[in-house]
C-alpha cells in the first residue's frame, strides 16, 4: 500500500474558514482508498480459499483493487461490472488480468450475474463494503491522516455503501475519540442519510448523481457502525459537487473524481458548522475518464 | 516559497524504462516555479526601487508570479499579457491585485507596451528569464530535487526563453557535478535546439505549439549558461506532448500544464538515451484552463 499524502490549501481553507487536511487517496494503487479493504481481503484468504479465486460486483474502484490484490497474490478474480462503469475503469480491471462480466447497471442484475460466477467458479465472494475485513482495511486511510494530524476536530468522509465511512468511524473513534465525525452524500442518493434518520437501512433507489462511487445502499455490518459514531450526514446536490471537485483540480492541481468532492461541497455550504475547525477530509480516489468531464458536457447529455 | 514534493509512478517508470522523479513545481505558489525567480527579484529590490512598483510582460505564469510577489512586499505590478493567454491565468493576475494591459500576441508588441508601462509608472522591469535573479530563484527548485535525490544521471528541464534551464543547470553543476543536463522542446518552438547547434541565438519565429509556456526565444543571460552546461535539447512534436500530459493526469493524477509534459513525451520517444538511468525532471507548472483540454478540441480549431 502506498502511505498517501496528506495535502493543504491556503486557498481553500480561506474559501472554508477552516483548516482543511486531505488524506490523498487517489494516490493510492488503483487510484482509490478500495485498494486497502481489497488487499486486506485477499490476503486474510486461507490458501484453500484463494486458489479458488474471488469475484465480486462493482461500478468501479473496488473491481479494479480486487483485480489487483488477486493478481498480488497470483489467484483468479472475476468482476461483474454494470455496462454504465466509465471506460478508464473498465480498461484497468482488464489491465490486472481480471476476468470481466457485464451485465444491467441495477443491483438486481449485478447480484444475480455474480450468484452465477460463484456457482461456476467457487470463487469467494469478497463484497466491496459488506465486509469485516474491508471495512478494516479501508479504516487504515483516517489511521494513517489521524497519526500525521492528531489533532483534527472533524473528520469527513463520502458514504456510498458506508465502507469507507465505517471504517474510518471505527479508526477515528480508536484514535482521536474526542474528534466529531460526519459523512457526506449527493442529494440524488442520499438513502443513507434518510437511513440514519430513520434508523434503519433505506435502499438506494433509482439515485441520480454524477458522483458514480456513491449509488450503493448501506450494507448490513456498516450500518450499525454507522448509526453508533457518526453525527450527521451532509448531503449537496450535483451542480455543487461539480464545482467543488473543479475548484480542486484548479486550486490543488490534483485530480479526483466527484465522489472525492462531496465531502468539500457539502462543507463549503455549511460555514457555520466548520468555522475555525481543523478538519481532515478523506479524498477517495483519482478515477475520471478525461474524455468526459462533468463540467464540459451537459448533465443530462447523451 | 513551498518546499515542493518529489513524486514517483511506477507505471511511467515501466513504460520509460528508467526511474523518473518528478520535481512537481505544479504544486508551487500560483502553480509554477516562476514563482521562485519572481520572489527572488521582487525581494532583491531596494526600498526605493520597489517603491515605484515592477512591470513586466509574460504569456501568463510569470505574470501571476510577479503578481503576488509584488503583492507579498505591498508594491504595485503592471503586467502586460498577450490577447491569447489563458482565462484562467489572466483571473489570476488580476486576483493577486496587479494591473493587466492586453497587448497583440507578439514579441514587438509586448516589448512596446512594456516600455510604454515602464516610460508611464518608473517601475522596474522584471525580465521573465533574462534577469541574473530570476535565473538564480528557478534554480532552486533543482537545488531542492538534488537535496531530496542525490544520486541522479541526469536532470531535464523544458526550455522557452532558458530561465528554468539555465537555473537548472547551475544549480545541476553545483550540486551533481556527474549528473548530465538535457532540456526538451517542441519541436513546433525549436528555437533553442536550433540555437545550441548554431551556436548563437536563434529567435523564435512564429512558434506553433500546445506548451504555451515555451514560445519566448533564448535571452541573453540564458544562453552562455546553457551552452557551457547543457549536452543536448530534445524535440518532441504536440501530439506526444498532449499524450504525455494527459498520462500524468491519469497515472499520477497529478494535473501539468502541456509545458511540464515536453520532459516526458521527448524521452519516452528516446528509450535507448535513459534505459536504466535514474533521471529528474522538473514539472514546470499546472496552469491549465479546464474548459480547454488539448485532447478534447481539434488541434487547430477555434
Amino acid at each position: 500500500m502506498h502511505r498517501t499524502p496528506v495535502l493543504t490549501c491556503a486557498t481553500l481553507d480561506l474559501m472554508a474558514g477552516a483548516s482543511l487536511f486531505f488524506k490523498c487517496e487517489n494516490f493510492q494503487k488503483v487510484g482509490a482508498f478500495k485498494m486497502r479493504g481489497a488487499a486486506n481481503a485477499v490476503f486474510s484468504l486461507t490458501d484453500q480459499e484463494a486458489a479458488r479465486g474471488v469475484a465480486t460486483h462493482s461500478s468501479g474502484n473496488h473491481a479494479q483493487a480486487l483485480a489487483l490484490a488477486a493478481r498480488l497474490r497470483g489467484i483468479p478474480a472475476h468482476i461483474v461490472m454494470p455496462s454504465t462503469a466509465p471506460a478508464v475503469k473498465r480498461a484497468a480491471v482488464a489491465g490486472y488480468g481480471a476476468e470481466i462480466i457485464t451485465c444491467e447497471p441495477t443491483l438486481e442484475a449485478r447480484e444475480s450475474t455474480l450468484a452465477d460466477v460463484v456457482a461456476r467458479t467457487g470463487a469467494a465472494f469478497i463484497h466491496p463494503y459488506d465486509n469485516d475485513r474491508i471495512i478494516a482495511g479501508q479504516g487504515t486511510a483516517a489511521m494513517e491522516l489521524l497519526e500525521d494530524v492528531p489533532d483534527l476536530d472533524l473528520v469527513m468522509a463520502p458514504v456510498g455503501g458506508g465502507g469507507l465511512l465505517s471504517g474510518t468511524a471505527l479508526a477515528t473513534r480508536a484514535m482521536a475519540p474526542g474528534a466529531r465525525i460526519i459523512a457526506a452524500e449527493p442529494s440524488g442518493a442520499d438513502d443513507a442519510a434518510r437511513s440514519l434518520k430513520a434508523g434503519s437501512i433505506f435502499p438506494s433507489v433509482h439515485p441520480d448523481t454524477v458522483a458514480d462511487g456513491l449509488l450503493t445502499s448501506l450494507g448490513q455490518r456498516n450500518f450499525p457502525i454507522i448509526t453508533s459514531h457518526v453525527e450527521g450526514i451532509w448531503t449537496v446536490a450535483d451542480p455543487a459537487i461539480i464545482a467543488a471537485m473543479k475548484l480542486t483540480w484548479e486550486r490543488m492541481k490534483i485530480i479526483i473524481e466527484p465522489s472525492s468532492a462531496v465531502c468539500l461541497a457539502a462543507l463549503l455550504e455549511r460555514p457555520d458548522q466548520v468555522a475555525g475547525l481543523r478538519v481532515g477530509i478523506i479524498l477517495s480516489g483519482g478515477n475520471v475518464d478525461l474524455d468526459k468531464l462533468p463540467w464540459s458536457v451537459s448533465p443530462k447529455g447523451p
